[in-house]
């Protein structure tokens, strides 16, 4: 057995069951952003985490253990996405991605925008000329510095 | 001569006369992303802010004039981002795709957040901990449908 | 179980009975092309395609859930597709790219045409020198702006 | 000089002069996808096509020469293109190939559609919702035959 | 089961019964090189040819069926292949590629010698000096055209 | 200097002078197909070919020199080619790699047909429906030998 | 001009007058290992520090202002190394990575070790058995945290 | 069985029963990092080492002798690791590989640090600021020599 | 079954019975080389090497008869082999590989050393300050001839 | 000026005298392998060594100063070389290389055998069926040792 493994039966079952991942949020008393991440074998879960999962998903001990290992990460299957909706994303860091980086070193000097110290928010705009997806990113801003 | 001539001479001016991106934005009279990304090859400008760069860069007409040609976007050098902070973002894109792409599905259904229809925010929240860099991401939800 | 799984099914029973894609099609309600993108693992049903679909397939209530979840989409094996008939299309973009790139903004400005707005058919043309395949696409134009 | 050299005087005649791509088909007399994709250097032009494009980008005898000689094809720099409007076409292929795939051998049975008999058809399709792009395909079937 | 199946079954028979393929194209009634292809899961059988190699490899009708489906084609794990005499091959496309788009340039202008109406044919050459494998390949020469 | 300036300044005069193939190869006194491949920077002269080639291609002494080292061999820009005529033959090898492979080691046991020990012809097949390229390769076998 | 030609003159300079690494960066005021990575195009430079450069290595006024430019990272030519003394560090990530994953997780939890927040000292330790290259990392531990 | 088969029941066996690296490798009587390395089926045990681990982990006979046979090194799924822990180390080898090898070279001349006379320490280091990783990297140098 | 199951087996009951490569090729008769290239899967055993084989690893009459099947060549699982012993001759081909080429053109001319008829040999050699790994290689020398 | 402008200088100026390797190698006063590996940029030349290539290939005080600086390695222009000679020896890492492994391991334990402390030797050997070419290649052996 491995975390995969873990993964697999978590969406088979969300699937079986038709469970929400905002309901599944608010059980496990995060937000919706990381506890999908969590589910989907990207986080590490606290052992009260991982009761409250193996409840939701009926897992056995083994498996709530794995939920608490800290996983090998990154969950997509090739360097460049194919789905549609995933590559966007990947669109908007190949063709803004220097933008950016001019951007955040005008007003931080050089450095990084965390990935790890970061959140992540996703809402629904109402918009009449068709409905938007806001996404908040947050994250530290590390310095380089000179040693 | 192509568009790559003129990005490289902008930045080199840039760099030689010590201007900053939100200067040049408000001088533009857009956001100081889109402007960016205007200046370093990926979006197309009209006459007038072609002109307005052309003061700004010593940029001759035909500089201008290729300003105006819609350019082939794309302005990183290889797939997987070689530069820290421009990985973090592909980074986040590894890690949290799928839950990304969950949690637009279960909101919005089957479809995808535009990356054509679509605008990025960048600031600086001051925070005791170390700032943080904060993005906001809007881009239109565009359904797949059957026909 | 995944939707890979149903997809193998839906095939591997589609053999066996020797079902025709436009039959299916027509029982489903939908073009012929967007109903085999489902099939094949590309589209998301609603509850009463499903049904449709459980019924010529004899699908299980749990796979009939499975292809009413939006799914990982991208149907190729590899980035550059080694079956001919399929690789013909990835030589037109090849060797058509950037005629395509030039005429439509030509014609539209900086934007692209939707992959998902988009709709396609495909006929046969009757040709005394040999028949012809003849395919009609047809995308939303999604401009650029400024802003 | 080579071929790419000509393509790229073309090209930046073309912005310097402001000219139009159905101008220069319409004066070539061909279709002005065809006329685009000999002048990006994909095509292989008449000696008469050859003398009529000489005259609207200026080309020497010799560029005019290699206008004529057949060139190596394929007009992309990477094999997954990186500019948003050519990459929909990509995303095209990889969502909707399996399924072109099977429709095409069900009416027709094994072969290809050729993208050497070949033609292609881009045009402005007026819609309320925000106008389309319209794209004809045409391929001659070519069947696999026992021997 | 898919034609995977099929193909390992049929590889695994003829190895356990010793057959050699001249002989199964001649109960066929098709050439040795074209019965090759169709056996490895490359082509596509009439309901009669299936039926003979349900006799020979004792194919159940089920997978008799499969091999009357178009199949997804290529036959190597990897875009370089390694295996040395496949590879000798690839080398003759790397080293004499450009010699052969050259001289089939030279005698028929711009097209390409195609891989579908194609037929091969491969013969021991008795040599003093060491026997020489003869291939003969015939493909229709297909003309790009002006449109 | 190196190969690579000679083989462009070859093909440069030959589009210039309007050479073919054929004639070069009937001065050097060999086939058109190695003379081809020796004009495109694959093959390697004899001081007099040298010479001969030097004659008709205005080479100095210093270039003929260079025809004279063995090159670097390989004449294609990417793994997976993208013209194609030169696609077409890579087709080949991926579709009928394995047949190809089987009926040389049925016929000969274990080993390789030479590249080297190799040599190939192109010529034109008159046919009503099309004419069609005919080419034969030969190449010496190689057994592998238990040791 | 960009920083790759700050760097290439850099490098060139050092060569020229037989420079070593410890003294510049002595002049710097910095560690050796920092200031070989700002004179290698990986660090950013403050005023005094490129003034200091600019002395050492007669870099002109725009030349030391590229040196205060946040430069696009990443020092290697190729995703695997080639060069041997490169490799082996590769080499160590490969064969070491799970492991080095797992000793820090079980001493601080899910998390990095950051290589921004980061310094590296490279020292010799002498050993009768042959001298040892000794290096010491130090990175901040950065945990993810459940929001 | 092969080596992953003994490397996957170890980790399994690891996370249910909640053993720590470092109590593991007291008994082993080795060093943590060596000895997870070993477990992760990187290293190669002796006999008695084999036992140890045998008691530990409930492994056979079978599977003891799996962990004394050399295995095929690396523990990475993909050349560029997803794995943000991993990937930061392998940042390190990107950003500063050059500054690595200009130093080491400044000090020993030409030659590598050796990863195979290699040992590797990794510690806790408390920090006000935020607790730091420590690593200790140590090398035998080996040089290149003439002969 | 295919060969890729009996190269398993051979290799599995080697470590169960703690066999040794050089006593198995003195049973089979050949040299240790070519005997563990034909047990794991890259040679072809006659009846006789088959049936000692069959013996020594308990293989059945169907295992037996796959070994006399000529394999699909090449036993690494990557285009740049991860593990340290194989990459370092890897890391010969690529840092000598220019030079290995230079050589021999210079002694034989243009052509190749041959890895069909080719045979190997490696040897300990005592060495007061550490052993060596000493290997012959030898190839026959196959010209490139004009035709 | 980088060590790659000398390498072709040198290759250029040797190919303009025509010398050859043995004699140049024997002026330096080392092998023929090691002198042409540093000839072509692979090893690095002691103060004596750059003089006496210096006034063997008219290099100036700078060239010959870059000779003495530490080149990065690697002297192939794909990870998979496309040159058929240097490519036979790819192809014997490719299908040997299991074997390698297993037999070094089998006289020596688990370890490496050297590319650093490492000579090769390159001769012809006279043979009736065609000569040959004999290479010794010699590597210390480094263990991989417990600590």
């Amino acid at each position: 057995m491995n975390r995969n493994d873990v993964t697999e039966k978590i969406i088979g079952t969300k699937v079986l069951k038709g469970l929400q991942w905002h309901d599944i949020a608010s059980q496990v008393g995060q937000s919706k952003e990381w506890t999908t991440a969590l589910c989907l074998g990207q986080m590490t879960a606290s052992p009260e985490q991982a009761r409250v999962l193996g409840r939701i998903f009926d897992l056995t001990d083994e498996e709530q253990k794995w939920l608490q290992v800290v996983p090998y990460k990154g969950s997509l299957p090739t360097p460049v996405p194919t789905d549609p909706l995933i590559y966007r994303w990947y669109e908007v860091v190949s063709v803004y991605g220097s933008t950016i980086k001019e951007l955040i070193h005008e007003e931080f000097g050089d450095g990084i925008m965390s990935a790890i110290d970061f959140s992540m928010d996703i809402q629904r705009e109402a918009d009449p000329k068709g409905d938007r997806v806001n996404v908040v990113l947050s994250g530290k801003f590390l310095p380089y510095k000179a040693y």
